[in-house]
């Protein structure tokens, strides 16, 4: 991987370079609107809904008003946000490394999931060999989209400890640089660029509907390795005031059998650094990292997180797939669950927002779902 | 319903005039292109893939060039292009009755699916009662769905006798106006304005993008009763020649045990007026109408009909669901299944479409599955 000490500091800045690195090769996704969704997010939730959750007890159930904007990175290149990350880790190597040596050593990554496909297609579109290193019990639709972006392929046993040794030979066999998932400065800047594409869309958008009394005023993004989160917290930070005030930024995680590490490690001071769940939103699975956390928690750049449980978040889905008809991963869902169904962060909304409410980003971060995987969840109900 | 002797004549104008009618009530659904799918439809297929079909012997598979332009009706307003054909039939009945006697009497049809929803949707916006006949075996989140919209449901069995015994007595007991769901020159009319803003948007998008040499030379509609593709024929019909030459139309079709009675009765020169058929396309299980069959064949508007079989239809979808990650129910999709697996279709499009290819409209016309038996369906595979 580069040299973090070579990287550029954590700053909007930095994510505003970025981005302009990999605009040729990605694409900007679009921002979707619903009708339907803001006025359900700015419906108090009625007491039978409340029943059996730990707000139960709530006497007065919350009452924001919500005006959604999702930035659709289901719609990005692979089918998710890792693209950004991905192409601004290769573009970094080129400019530090040179094109040339990294066409000779190539590039690796130890995934199954979205950024192997990521780093494959930025390899591939550079002339770059890439080098996956992939657990043997990878499900088949998975280590075939990534055979499909022409990568090399090596299976590993499943644990951490077993991918790392795998992935360490392959380093020593090829001389190929390491790009990690999440925890990495270049990645996080990269990931970072949905986020100030969403904040001009947004006003953008505002203006033409005449609506200039309005501005976003937060964003929330899943929280899984902490990429995404951080990268949008950078380009959420060092706002110009001219642009009318701060966006605050929030994480979403699911709650199932400790998923919630990012919000648990914010909460109590410490960094969670293992977590096992088996949550359906898959792409959450992973504790937070380093870098991540040093922006996410260290820096305060994030103003809190939040998570919600397995149905809220089946529900979630159900919604965008009925409403919006669009298709997302689980993961994607779990900012507009916490939007919809934790009366923790609707109460923050109605006392923050006000009359007026707020316009509310939601990052949709991708749309790689198993087809019969989403049968089975929606098949069995 | 609207006495068809009032009704205007089925002329490309009509469209236009139709479209202006309706305009403040429905979207202007987005057209969506995507190079994967452009770049499958121009690659012959193998002959592995047509193995136990029954182009099996084909000697040299078609090589068409096809660059595909997705019209999206799926993100319409109730999930389907029937919201066109039903705000314009409600509007024309409010110009030739009046909206006092509408609000009396209310508006009537049978139906458990799209038009059910688009019907009850165009009432209540123009505070006219809808009452929806809808067998008792109906899918409980159809009858939800219907119900949502604030329309009034009258149960009957399932055959058409039962179904337009109780629509009469509803007529009689309340005098409403009947609104079928596709043999009726006003919904037809307002089904064809889909095809209206494909042909502009299109325009618009190659102009742009500095590609005028090429223009639209096709669309593909799905066809059940008819209603959208003999509207889509008619808004390609009698073009202004500076536009650059027609634009064909062609049907699509599932084969499955007999829904292809459009195309049987297109070439066999006799209108089929009853299938029965249980194809997973449900939306297309209906036989094709006499107003649609006037357009269709008598003045020869549609340039060919073709059909798919179920598993082609799946497959379609499932390339929808993971490349262009966009929610269509198996109906919308029959097109695309044609451009992609139908020989005597492909070998058509290579001979007329040439070295230049074909710029070809595909209308994705709703996006209302249930999710469960959506899941039924890719959970097995």
């Amino acid at each position: 991987m580069a040299d973090p000490s070579t990287t550029p500091p954590f700053t909007r800045a930095s994510v505003l370079a970025a981005h302009s690195l990999i605009k040729p090769y990605i694409h900007e996704t679009p921002v979707l609107t619903n009708t339907t969704l803001d006025q359900l997010a700015s419906t108090p939730r009625t007491p039978e809904e409340l029943k059996g959750t730990e707000w139960e007890a709530t006497e007065r159930p919350a009452n924001p008003k919500i005006r959604f904007w999702f930035k659709c990175e289901n719609f990005q290149r692979i089918g998710a946000f890792k693209a950004r990350g991905a192409f601004h880790a290769v573009e970094r190597l080129k400019k530090t490394e040179g094109l040339e040596g990294l066409r000779k050593g190539g590039v690796v990554t130890h995934s199954s999931g979205n950024h192997a496909q990521a780093l494959s297609l930025a390899a591939r579109e550079n002339g770059i060999p890439a080098y996956i290193v992939m657990p043997t019990i990878s499900p088949p639709p998975k280590i075939a989209a990534t055979k499909g972006y022409g990568a090399n392929i090596t299976f590993s046993g499943s644990t951490s400890t077993e991918r790392e040794a795998v992935t360490q030979e392959v380093i020593e066999k090829t001389g190929a640089r390491l790009v990690p998932p999440y925890d990495h400065p270049d990645i996080i800047l990269g990931q970072g660029t949905a986020a100030l594409e969403l904040q001009s869309q947004v006003a953008a958008s505002l203006s033409t509907s005449g609506n200039t009394n309005r501005r976003l005023n937060a964003v929330i993004t899943p929280c899984g390795g902490g990429g995404l989160l951080s990268g949008t917290a950078l380009a959420c930070s060092d706002l110009d005031p001219s642009s009318g005030g701060p966006i605050l930024v929030f994480g979403a995680e699911p709650s199932f059998s400790g998923a919630d590490d990012g919000r648990r490690g914010y909460y109590s001071g410490q960094r969670i650094e293992s977590v096992s769940s088996l949550t359906i939103a898959d792409g959450l699975r992973t504790p937070l990292g380093a870098y991540p956390w040093s922006i996410i928690y260290e820096r305060k750049l994030v103003a809190g997180m939040y998570s919600v449980g397995e149905e809220e978040i089946k529900k979630a889905l159900r919604l965008v797939y009925e409403r919006m008809k669009v298709v997302v991963e689980p993961s994607a869902v779990v900012g507009l669950a916490v939007a919809l169904f934790n009366e923790e962060f609707r109460s923050m909304v109605e006392r923050e927002g006000g009359e007026e409410g707020w316009d509310l980003g939601v990052v949709f971060s991708g749309g790689n779902v198993e087809l019969a995987a989403l049968g089975r969840l929606f098949g069995e109900e």
